[in-house]
């Protein structure tokens, strides 16, 4: 069932998953979340997939919310509020998810990536975009402002462009949302698939440990005081350094040849 | 006496404040803000007013302080401490109504916006600004850190370049405040009122009661760690959710039709 | 011994930092932390000394650790365990010393900054570049993720745009650098050197009390939420407004004369 609705493809080391529900811009529907959760939670333990590439089947990305599927929520007798709660918690877990994965997720958009969808690419730790695709948070314009959208689009962008985002509901292109920080690279539509592809296996090429490592240090540090920060990573450095790959793979440096970093 | 130095203007649900003291710059003296301090207090409970423009009668926007107001209070047994320290929080409060008002609050600047002028802007949601305005948090100049307004304008710009302009006191040019965060938008000095009116009547007509929830919202969680972020805006997007409004606004998206807001 | 690792050359009240290590890229080793450590240590008191340029002798700004020096604390019971916790300790101590020094800190860069060589120019309260400088945070590529340079790089730039080069161990140019705030400016190479002097002495110039408290406050505010920032910074407004030059300084604007600063 669920399997259907995310396509997982591993290519070596860097796993593709693709949002399957065209027919619905991708909606992240009750049935996208658990999908997604799903896949997350298999690839939070795998031991062979070091990089993960998300995309979305058909016209767009992601348009954000199933709103239909929303609507018939409110058939009970709390007008939706238990079931809206538990979707809004849902999605805030799934999209979590993404920033303790042990693996870099970059999110590959095309055609646009709205509300929720546009959440799902703040939340990666990269994206990388086709030239026409656009973004934006537009809930506002059906009444419904993109309160939880804007946790991870605020924690990518600046203050004012985000709000002015939030309150007109404006779409905004490619290229201004690699301004403001929201995306890192813009490619023609033709060649977005392979230009993502080739940053992922640059990423996966990578001593896996380190990035691991890494990777879970950045978004620690990122809320602690300056002082807390270096405490925290100065820990990080040493359990980095006493990897043996890592060891093997200054040597290889100082020695200007390649690491062998078969053992690990 | 107090509403002279600020005019308000309700053009429909977008109130125009004017600050008017040209002849100082309007100078951010103890009567302009216990008069901004006055307006905003009566916005704040306002349930027809939506938006916020807020401007300089005159050649500039603000030039922050009222440096003669402030010498003259040196004429005291504390050398002025104590009446120093009073400008400082009255100043700061009024800053710190701008983020809790309901309605968004649009800066429309020219001229010049400097030191505590500068800081406004900042404190403003969004800025629209003339072409050839020019932004300066240049108190250093004359050997008073911009220390309060740094408050602000760190928290639109990256810290490198409101260091730069703090201990530099130059200018940047209204491009260049544009790339660092500080502004939204650029216009003609001819076009200046009109573009920033038409911003601020497109925010006006989307549903007030979702752009209150979620204005809120937005300075809440950008303090909070990301967990407790999500815990609150799913919450926020629960309560917006099960506004009768809202749920017009969705059910005539789904319609495909314009959405009936009279209600509410 | 240690003084020469580091040359320090006073031009009035502008001091000038040479990382003098050029054979090894002017490596932050053992001897050059501690250089660094006792220079800032002696300008933490310095009542004369108003701006500090920081450069590196020969082809680079700086490279980083030296990974020679760390490779061999490898050899003891704890495989070095102690020995590297102890080194980026004694490095993040001397990073932190720079936010506290109350003198502005300028990197003046050429030739690449890597890795914790990034992270001494993400530390510094400016940085002017040459033009074709270039940054990177580049250990990923023998397998030790820049956990410590992170969190100076993540205090400066967009999140996405650091975790790309964390993971990709890229370079990128001056101006991308400046695009994301890692820098201030950028000048030719022929004369970077004069730009980077105009720009500290132009600092040098400002009444140094204010400059003093205003970094002091500048750090201090930017880690506390909005209120507590504000009620910290008023106190430090009406400290500096107090300072008898301050007095004058305003007095001077208002009379529209120069300040005689000559007395403190």
């Amino acid at each position: 069932m669920t399997e259907e609705l995310v396509i997982r493809e591993d290519r070596g080391a860097v796993t593709h998953l693709t949002l399957n529900l065209p027919g619905k811009l991708n909606a992240l529907s009750d049935g996208m979340i658990a999908a997604l959760t799903e896949v997350f939670g298999a690839l939070m333990i795998s031991e062979t997939q070091r990089v993960i590439v998300l995309k979305g089947a058909g016209k767009a990305f992601c348009a954000g919310h199933d709103l239909k599927e929303m609507q018939a929520k409110r058939d009970s007798n709390d007008r939706g509020a238990a079931a809206l709660r538990d979707l809004f918690d849902r999605c805030a877990r799934m999209m979590q998810m993404i920033p303790r994965l042990p693996q870099p997720v970059i999110a590959q958009t095309h055609g646009i990536a709205t509300a929720a969808g546009c959440q799902l690419v703040a939340s990666c730790d990269l994206a990388v975009a086709a030239e026409d695709c656009r973004f934006g948070v537009n809930g506002v314009n059906i009444g419904l402002f993109c309160s939880t959208p804007m946790v991870a689009l605020s924690r990518n962008a600046p203050r004012k462009q985000v709000f002015e985002m939030l309150v007109t509901g404006d779409f905004i292109s490619a290229a201004r949302a690699r301004e403001i920080g929201l995306i890192n690279r813009i490619a023609p539509s033709e060649t977005l698939e392979a230009e993502t592809e080739a940053l992922a296996e640059q990423i996966a090429a990578k001593l896996g440990s380190a990035v691991r490592v890494g990777k879970r240090a950045f978004y620690d540090q990122i809320q602690l005081p300056l002082d807390k920060a270096y405490e925290m990573t100065g820990a990080v450095m040493v359990e980095n350094m006493l990897d043996r790959n890592t060891a093997e793979g200054i040597s290889a440096f100082l020695d200007k040849r390649k690491p062998d970093w078969s053992q690990g």
